[in-house]
């Protein structure tokens, strides 16, 4: 693989120009910005590449960029998306959310970990690949989808509608990168999630605040609604929340053995003196990875602007998520959320559902998760930590789990310090350059597994 | 009066363009904004008018424009405000807050009402009565501070440092109006006030929300905290609370009595079905006088923006304001909230004082709000309503019940529908020129009572 680095080397600055051109157009799905025009710049760097495309469309939906290059024996499908989370709040970035900075060896951008950068060393490792080694020892077909960050609405219905783009023999996931210590890490599965609005009313109108002696206020009935929802110590409040909740079976167990103790490293940087319950080890990641949550993403009501003002607010609404264990299912979870209200007495709370995604899980020891584990620890010089599964979410459940397609994430310049969908997202340069190499010894090894 | 009224309809033109050119300016205490600029351009207005003025320092608040004009043997102090709320939420207003527009009879702008409409028709009806009947037959003073939106953090100290101003024989309050039977209003007392705004802290910054099976969530500490504050049945579970909350004397509930109903008008106004608990008549009125309040003005924390985003916030914030009957204090419900959230687990969330006032109450029977309800029927061809207090704070105690002055409130351009502190916030113009006959009416009455 000499030839193929040296190449990475050699084109570096072409390479980060077309990163830096992805990252500049604002698609934010939530915001519904910049979709389309971003389509179609995936589209054209794949043209670019020499790959088949297609621009699918998702009736209604954002569309999703198709492409295929390569012959061989094996397809792999790599799954990446090109819409990113919001950038608010704007104010507590230190450079511009699209305008792609560079500072002490790291790029910062929204979007530059999640999912760009994934994306476009994906493909340029393709490109080293092709001008360095001659013709692909595999099929490689990339789905890229534009909804991700909103529960992925329309993959769904995509994969139902083209399921013949998806017989393959196994998913590179769009997540992938370095853990706190640096080791490479892969893992094989997801949390499915429901998120949706929760939305209080009260008068038709903000009222002067002496008001509340008699006018209803939706900022309090909000607060108690939500305080039935889950208790001071942790535990979601719902009826049947927890049941269809899979625990982890012997080999996950195993699996989370063999993950080094990072505990401190991430306190620190998180900046809190202990997890929740004091939690550590390999209790620690059992909770973090096979149980469900119920989170606050949001809330907002009446005056919230400098100093003081005397409001009695019309209208509270709260964003919640909830992360989802194997085998537990978002619709259910929604009728429960809204059973649970009305039995509480807050029929009047609306529900907004903004989306849902089933959990996922793949195998542990397929071809692909060996492929990967070995072309890390090639590319890295130390052995992977092979995670049994992600707290993260995306839609694994109809692209691979309901194919029966193995799943692995890898080949990904995340790291510990990426700060996903927050303030000042960034990457390292060093693991950009790094996780590009390791794309090309994972289709080097699942071309040979 | 007659000359005194035809004065007022040759004048009504510059009397707006004056009342305009005010409202033009954001003073707005609580951003900071407009505050210098605003207090000359009202001491300006009293030097035009002939008064001796003043603009006084108060240590790093906002100056108090003191004026006086007329002699007597009587002093009448009228104390107004020249700062307002903040204007947000921008987006409701259907003109711009702070450029004045009629439409339908109504003059709409952010401090119209509250209160600069009222202090600029007072300044001008002084100006009609020297310009038709001679000079006044009494001394009027005005106190006009900007710092009333943000609890008048200077004016305690003030009235201490300026007592031989505040020497008068009574004092008009900066409110006033008509109900939503368009009956004039006197009330006789204000409620105190504790504003604070808490806020609880999690990680470092924003983090994925995937983390919050590990990490702690401020959001829901803060919801956790506020529904230990009040129960769903609207009592406030802060141990000694309702302590020192004095009950109505049977003066205050005979006044109550004597009300007209105006139940069903209010929540066709309000848009609700009913008022909390179902109360109506004489115990709605009761409630809303004379019991205190804890009361959620605003909430933020995470993601409030469009759509989803899976965030775990670093940060949650709440504005609460108390509103305190007589004898409650704000240090002590300070101190009573403090205690509360440190033995209730809490000890982590920070509060930040935001100021707080003293309730006051004035005698029923004074000469003032007699020549107050007397004028007020000679302006309106009907009886006054008498509340025996307001649901409303201001700064009375120190400028009126710790030196014994009587206080009335009336003679001014307040209307049911006025919005005060919310979008839209507007007054009548014929409520406008109506109060103005009241405020020379009233010299009149009170100089000979």
């Amino acid at each position: 693989m000499e030839q193929f680095d040296t190449y990475i080397d050699a084109h570096q600055e072409r390479f980060l120009d077309e990163l830096f051109t992805l990252l500049r157009v604002p698609s934010v799905a939530a915001q519904k910005r910049g979709i389309a025009e971003t389509a179609t710049l995936v589209q054209q760097r794949f043209e670019r590449l020499g790959a088949s495309t297609r621009l699918i469309d998702t009736k209604g939906g954002s569309p999703v960029v198709y492409a295929t290059i390569g012959n061989g024996p094996r397809t792999l499908l790599i799954y990446d998306h090109y819409d990113v989370q919001p950038a608010e709040p704007l104010e507590l970035w230190d450079s511009s959310a699209f305008e792609p900075a560079i500072r002490d060896g790291k790029i910062y951008a929204r979007g530059v970990a999640d999912n760009k950068g994934n994306l476009m060393l994906r493909i340029q490792a393709v490109e080293a690949w092709l001008a360095t080694l001659g013709g692909l020892p595999l099929r490689v077909a990339f789905v890229v989808e534009g909804e991700e960050e909103i529960s992925s609405p329309s993959l769904p219905a995509f994969c139902r509608d083209n399921a013949e783009l998806l017989r393959v023999d196994g998913c590179l996931w769009e997540t992938g990168g370095r853990n706190i210590d640096d080791r490479p890490v892969v893992s094989c599965g997801a949390k499915g999630i429901q998120y949706v609005e929760l939305v209080a009313r009260g008068a038709a109108y903000d009222l002067h605040s002496s008001n509340a002696t008699i006018v209803p206020n939706p900022a309090w009935r909000l607060t108690w609604a939500l305080a039935t929802l889950k208790a001071p110590d942790g535990r979601v409040l719902i009826p049947g929340f927890y049941d269809h909740v899979r625990p982890p079976s012997a080999a996950d167990m195993q699996a989370l053995e063999s993950i080094p103790d990072n505990d401190d490293e991430l306190l620190a940087n998180y900046g809190i003196p202990q997890f929740l319950d004091g939690l550590r080890g390999v209790e620690r990641l059992r909770r973090h990875l096979f149980t469900p949550t119920c989170t606050i993403c949001g809330l907002v009501s009446g005056y919230t602007g400098e100093g003081s003002k005397t409001v009695l607010p019309s209208e509270a609404r709260a964003k919640i998520d909830f992360r989802l264990a194997p085998d537990m299912e978002p619709a259910t979870v929604l009728r429960q959320l809204r059973d649970h209200l009305d039995a509480q007495g807050y029929a009047d709370i609306a529900i907004i559902d903004l989306g849902g995604e089933h959990p996922a899980r793949s195998d542990l020891n397929s071809a692909l998760v060996r492929a990967t584990v070995t072309s890390a620890e090639a590319t890295y010089g130390m052995p992977a930590i092979l995670y049994p599964t992600m707290a993260g979410t995306g839609p694994m459940y109809p692209l691979c789990q309901a194919l029966g397609t193995p799943v692995t994430s890898g080949a990904g310049c995340g790291y510990h310090g990426t700060q996903v969908h927050a303030p000042n997202e960034n990457v390292r340069l060093a693991d950009y350059w790094l996780a590009m190499r390791w794309m090309g010894r994972l289709i080097q090894e699942f071309a040979r597994a």
